[in-house]
């Protein structure tokens, strides 16, 4: 099947970001970029533009908090290749977001939960009235009741939206899921361009996101060697090889890879590991595998599983201690 | 869908022992073979039972060349777990192979390539005859020949053999053509079972699995953590935690994962890495990733990738120096 449609966002830097704590140098950030312009990749996400003033931890790198002129001196020559920017709901403030004709950012993806997606239209409707494309990324879609969901869409559909996003937060969808999503998001908003972000807790970020593909979904996430949180996310290079498009090259990714990667894996870990497969299978958020791989029980597999699939293990914490 | 007909296959010791030259110990295998047994596992494949007479380079564990009085060592206790060996056409000797019922085996399977059929078949007959269950593996099988396949299908509908394997050697194949070659085998097959064993090249060994599943393949190869050639196997953790079938249960896996295959990956790599999906991509045996791995160069991916493209690269050699 030819994939003429389809366009590739690099979400490394925002993604990955969440692995080593946005600690990217300006030159890993300026490579990425004019890497992917050479493969042809048609978005490259630069990371987060919240703000520091409305998100505790503040000391990350630049990129969680991306500031225009910070960026013109990273990205000096624009190539084709758009740039677009994160902002999660309540974190972002309004008015740091310049008019997109001043701004190097071409596209704002709002990240929700199911719970705000009302308030993640809303402030997409106002990054379209600045004159961005815009996303919808609904986060956690494996643990959305089906009444919420079918209701978000129809929701959606009314804004200005340009794409909507399937995300697969946990790694637990399967293909069959995935091409489940995709036929309900494509009846339900007709309209709308669909995105798809998938994470390989189970390895199936690829085999989602080409059945994603397939099902006619356009916007496809992906990141060098899979860099994205906890099991990481389809790898660029994967489908940068196997898209059947004219438009894109391998060969410039593969010298990133080489140049930078390499070691960026050495010092992080990210990936396929039994921890994540069982958030994955278990349809979870990884944040107690994240937890567990920090830790020296790191690979005290039996141990976690019993933990995480007991209930009596499971106990709560006394009001005080001692009563 | 739920997944009541299916048959895992643990290949470790067999596919596994590819990476580490068989140097597994009698208590990895034994506590593997235990495991396996408790986790609801129909079959482990606990090496070759190819002859060292027929072989070079015999200086191997004794997993590629297996002994019935060291087996019965090794298993004590047989469990309802079925044992099998694999053989290859020219590299075993008939009269090593003792009737089934003096055997601890069940299964051997035969693993030809496509312009050897006919002698796989022939083989599988005998084993047959001595009254072992047998499998036909044609390897290779994204190199075949759509008309060479028909015949050698028509020649294996035939014979007594009672599995025939999709074996996607190198790592080639995506969902699509897995579901392709499912159909296939199945409509010129009604009378046999089918299998399925794939590699990890580009991410698909599980995701190709569950597609082979759902297409009604019964024998699903799988290793522990997906150890195997080069990118490895679909993982056996993955199917034990995702397949809807009441028979099988992750926890025991977990145990041995813990105990032994995180030492075991520290001391051999094996699964997905830049060169292995780059003949995955391709569709070439990983024989030159597997060199490039070995060497120091082992990262210069777009070396590789030159050397694997550029026609005007792969010279030949002459027939004398300086000629």
């Amino acid at each position: 099947m030819r994939n003429l449609n389809c366009k590739i966002l690099d979400c490394t830097v925002r993604d990955g970001g969440l692995v080593n704590n946005w600690d990217f140098s300006v030159e890993f950030v300026r490579d990425l970029y004019y890497s992917l312009s050479e493969a042809g990749v048609e978005y490259m996400e630069i990371g987060y533009k919240n703000s520091p003033k409305l998100l505790k931890g503040g000391a990350a790198g630049p990129w969680r908090f991306l500031d225009e002129a910070f960026l013109r001196e990273v990205i000096p020559n624009k190539t084709q290749t758009k740039l677009s920017a994160l902002v999660d709901i309540g974190r972002v403030d309004e008015n740091d977001i310049l008019p997109r004709e001043e701004s190097l950012l071409d596209l704002i993806r709002v990240a929700c939960y199911m719970k705000d997606v009302d308030k993640g239209i809303e402030l997409a409707e106002k990054f379209h009235a600045l004159g961005y494309e815009t996303t919808i990324n609904i986060m956690a879609l494996s643990h959305a009741l089906e009444n919420e969901l079918t209701e978000a869409l129809a929701a959606i559909r009314e804004s200005h939206v340009d794409v909507v996003y399937i995300v697969d937060s946990y790694g637990s969808m399967n293909p069959q899921d995935i091409a489940y999503m995709t036929e309900k998001f494509r009846r339900a908003l007709p309209n709308k361009l669909l995105g798809v972000h998938t994470h390989n807790n189970m390895q199936l970020a690829y085999a989602n996101t080409l059945t994603a593909a397939a099902g006619g979904v356009t916007f496809l996430d992906a990141s060098v060697y899979g860099m994205g949180r906890a099991a990481g996310n389809c790898t660029t290079e994967l489908l940068l090889g196997s898209l059947r498009n004219t438009r894109y090259e391998l060969r410039p990714v593969l010298a990133f890879l080489e140049k930078h990667m390499v070691a960026m894996r050495e010092k992080w870990e990210w990936g396929y590991n039994v921890p994540y497969m069982l958030t994955g299978l278990l349809n979870e958020h990884p944040r107690s595998a994240m937890a567990l791989r920090a830790s020296p029980e790191k690979d005290n597999y039996v141990d976690y599983y019993d933990r995480l699939t007991t209930p009596e293990l499971i106990i709560g914490t006394p009001a005080k201690k001692g009563d």
